[in-house]
């Protein structure tokens, strides 16, 4: 019987793969993977075999029952089973899923801690996510919903922290700058929107709640090409993102309509 | 001129290093580093000299301003500088009056993400804090109040959220959770314990916020020997954490006198 290692790949690049991830994909015999983990990182599982059950482009996702059956099944016919997740498996990564039908099946699991999206995106911007005097604390969130969970469950945490980094925010950050506006948070709030933190690829813009409205539309249409994303963004907010090593984008014109 | 990197040593144990942070160590001319960061990780920057700037074990601190002094010079003097940080170096780290000390004196700097001790506590625990249904948003908080600060200005971030992170908690855990259920939160929230995430010294222990409370008076004094805490301590919060992989440590009987 093997052991299923869940193990952060962190936000992208792959010099950002703890040593400890590094020598457990070395050892993998079966590597299942997010679509986001790149590939110069599988590049450092020479050996193994790779199952891709992150959904991307188009392609419909494998079940979650089916990622669990499936790691299953690999811990009984391989030693070394290494499950990889972007960043770290334990925020938003939907780790509990396995961890728990891992335990059920009486398979031995470790979890092996990575880095997390907003550290990658601090690390970019060069801005502390705590601060003296300006912030003493963050709140990690997403305004993505599950079936059935009502709208705006995110908004208590993210409109009570001094801090707030949204992850998987690209295509809501109209409305979630609309809800924290609402929520008492002024229009003048630095924000900034971070994408493939860490990739080649990494872009990172800066303006505020109010640009943010400005810039995106609420229907998600005729956003400025600036807001075009095509890779995964985090959305920060606060005070301390003032002076971030970021574009500055400045949406000065009312909103338009949007049809 | 050199350069100076902003490196996250992760929580403790050297293989929780980036690969990135690792490789900047071999290159160091210069290392400076908090008191946590552990010696297995310092023994992989052979060439260097080393400056510990943390404070322990009853030795006094050198002041914010020293540091950033210490650092402008040496990168005047060497090639490579490297600022270890115990954890993400954004994440309660006082970064930023390094990174700005650097910016003023017009000094190259870099920060590299780390693994930050929350997420190598979940790690652990084999708990995801984020779960369907259960949370979906985390704090990262620190009760620890810089001087002038008025109390609780975590209490509102840490009620919010779903899950909670207290950092450097050990020595406040029945403050932090006297003020959670006087928020609102019920005393039978589990509260989850971990010292030193990823050392060898490493204990989980398992209670609720009530527990917290019969477990450790509020004086700090005479608190329980499972909750005599010599290394970094984390605090997690949140129904996320009912099945902690942890010591279950009840507390059941009143609470003691105080004197």
């Amino acid at each position: 019987m093997g052991k299923v290692y869940l193990v952060g790949a962190g936000p992208g690049a792959a010099d950002l793969l703890t040593l400890r991830a590094a020598r457990l994909l070395e050892r993998a015999d079966i590597v299942f993977h997010d679509a986001l983990v790149q590939p110069d990182t599988l590049a450092l599982a020479k050996a193994a075999r790779f199952v891709d059950v992150g959904k991307r482009y188009g392609k419909v996702s494998p079940e979650q029952r089916f990622i669990n059956r499936a790691l299953v099944e690999a811990a009984r016919a391989h030693e070394v089973v290494v499950r990889l997740k972007g960043g770290d498996p334990m925020m938003f990564g939907r780790a509990q899923e396995e961890i728990d039908a891992l335990a059920e099946a009486g398979i031995e699991c470790e979890v092996v801690p990575g880095v997390t999206a907003a550290l990658a995106a601090a690390a970019t911007l060069r801005v502390s996510l705590t601060k003296r005097g300006v912030s003493r604390n963050v709140a990690f969130v997403t305004a993505r919903r599950a079936p059935g969970q009502p709208e705006n469950v995110w908004l208590d945490a993210a409109s009570s922290a001094d801090t707030v980094a949204l992850y998987m925010a690209g295509w809501q950050s109209a409305e979630i700058a609309a809800a924290l506006i609402g929520a008492g948070r002024p229009a003048t709030t630095p924000a900034v929107l971070v994408e493939s933190a860490s990739l080649p690829g990494e872009r990172r813009v800066k303006t505020t709640l109010g640009g943010l409205l400005r810039g995106q539309p609420l229907r998600g249409q005729d956003q400025r090409p600036e807001l075009d994303f095509k890779g995964p963004v985090l959305l920060a907010i606060g005070e301390v993102f003032a002076r971030a090593n970021a574009q500055d984008l400045r949406f000065e014109e009312p909103a338009r309509a949007t049809g």
